[in-house]
């Protein structure tokens, strides 16, 4: 494991004691990227380039090494020179121990049981997108009950990693309850590419990450089926709806909808052939089964959200047809045409 | 020209006369779309293909001789089979005589010298999006102002005229406060691959007909420069706001900007290739003048709108930074890439 200097660790925690920036003057912060995919990854490298103090956890302790010697993740972005200032470490407790937060970037289905391997901490940012369970308990709800001391945010936007491992330009918006905890993240993460802005609407910031993953996945199927933009721009309108009833039913707010985390979000996942749900969704359009979309390694949080969203759904007769058509694709063996064509074929309303 | 048969029309006149419906008892009406663009042509084909007896007014008489005689356009979507029962013609007056309504899709620059020329009529459906001038006079209110006898309606939404062309499937959305005539024209429209929805909210719809090809220009500026998707849905989620903002201020309604006319509409016109704002956004990027764009006869409607809507935001104060800087950019010679750069360098704000 490459470590930070012990000597700047020390000192931001001894700060961290009498500053309640959790920053030493200088406004270095220590911070812990849990998760080294893609997007944990780009995330460190921000974080570092800030002159922060990054600690990099890795599952594999191979990718760790790996990092440490080279500073290069050979499993994601394998050209992206990393900041060699990142300590990437294969344990969970030594990448935490003592940072002003950790960021959690590791997939949505083993977001508890990392948190429970964490020391106390003053704060969470969740950047993994999707929820923990039928009742769609969210990512920084978790991250609450295993810390009921500590601050939670969610950062989230229209964020395909490769991108920002490009330098290419970007912005996000990080929702926090607590404002200056955000202002403060906020200056962490801000870059000249990468622009960062505040939300208070935690719920529907969440709500719509997990939900535009679902969209995505239709979005997929109808361009693997070659459907065209304008179908595509029809689906994401309704899909659009969607978040709009899930964010509502889990509290979020009309603006965050129709914002960066919203719409921004739901335009760029569906658009990309980066987006690994919308290549989800183009295998299973052209025949491929979900058990090989998932035997690739691809994690399409997507393919898990919308087991949770159905059965909400169908525990609170919320109607959420493009959730419905996926599952059923996905789960029911319905095929993908057959399912884009029942969505397209709803009866006319009133717009 | 292509006559429709004599007959016909005048059983459609007669019935019209004890029908408040406007159509014969067998549904058929007689309509009559002006403008033989990409959007009018295809249509002209969609309401023929639907059994009405159908008038296709071209400027040119080329054109509508050549149709008479190819049932192809030759200018416009020239490998499309047009209905052989459209009857084309270069005379506006012989082309309105006895319809049941006029759809107009001329270009927004010729609408209301159009207007000007019809007969009366009783209904004029717009199928073309822009401004008549500073005060963002809306295509619906010259045609009231030109036919104030006439029910006035707006077609609007995600709809590629080339797509439709090939038979993807497509959703509009059509606009009208006389209730009973937008169902009717909606029967009219419906095809088994072109569901149209029904508003009241025309001035809504207009609004964001108009706007989007400006956010357009701006979205094919961004691709053109290779700024990435991360970019390009931020730009979008932006222009949303400044659809919105503009929308509100001639009274539309909050849902019209997020349903397919609105938001819709945005994403099919931004992603495009097929979209002429969009391309030449992708032009002016590559360094092509506007007087180069508009001399390769692209009708790109953004470039007018643009005008109008910055005139408008000068007069009112409205803050809509997308368009000035596309103004900038295609009347005061700023460069894209600087024009793009100061828009994402906006102050953070409070999502």
């Amino acid at each position: 494991m490459r470590q930070a200097p012990r000597g700047n660790v020390a000192e931001a925690a001894r700060t961290d004691a009498v500053s309640p920036t959790g920053a030493d003057a200088a406004g270095v912060a220590t911070l812990a990227v849990l998760g080294a995919g893609a997007w944990g990854t780009v995330l460190a490298h921000l974080l570092a380039q800030n002159g922060h103090l990054v600690r990099l956890w890795c599952r594999s302790t191979d990718v760790a090494a790996a990092i440490g010697r080279t500073h290069r993740n050979p499993a994601y972005l394998p050209d992206l020179d990393l900041a060699p200032s990142i300590a990437a470490t294969a344990d969970v407790a030594e990448a935490a121990h003592g940072v002003d937060a950790v960021i959690m970037a590791v997939p949505t289905r083993a977001m508890r049981e990392t948190l429970g391997r964490l020391p106390p901490v003053p704060a969470v940012v969740s950047a993994s997108k999707g929820f923990a369970g039928d009742a769609l308990t969210r990512m920084t709800e978790l991250a609450a009950a295993a810390q009921p001391w500590a601050v939670v945010a969610a950062l989230s936007g229209p964020n395909l990693a490769g991108e920002i491992a490009e330098g290419l330009p970007a912005a996000a918006t990080l929702a926090c309850s607590d404002a200056p905890f955000a202002r403060r993240a906020r200056t962490w993460l801000t870059r000249p590419t990468f622009r960062v802005y505040v939300s208070s609407d935690v719920a529907g910031v969440e709500a719509c990450g997990a939900l535009k993953n679902v969209v995505a996945l239709a979005a997929g199927m109808l361009d693997g089926l070659g459907l065209g933009e304008n179908a595509h721009a029809a689906l994401l309108t309704r899909g659009l709806t969607e978040l709009v009833r899930v964010g509502r039913a889990l509290g979020g707010e009309e603006r965050t909808f129709y914002g960066l985390a919203g719409v921004g979000d739901l335009i760029a996942t569906c658009a990309s052939t980066r987006s690994r749900n919308h290549q989800a969704g183009v295998r299973i359009a052209r025949g491929d089964s979900v058990g090989e979309v998932l035997a690739s390694g691809v994690t399409a949080e997507g393919l898990a959200t919308v087991v949770h969203v159905h059965a909400y759904a169908a525990a609170t007769g919320l109607d959420l047809p493009i959730s419905r058509e996926v599952y059923r694709v996905v789960y029911e063996h319905k095929r993908p045409l057959k399912a884009i064509r029942d969505l397209m074929a709803r009866p006319p309303r009133e717009e």
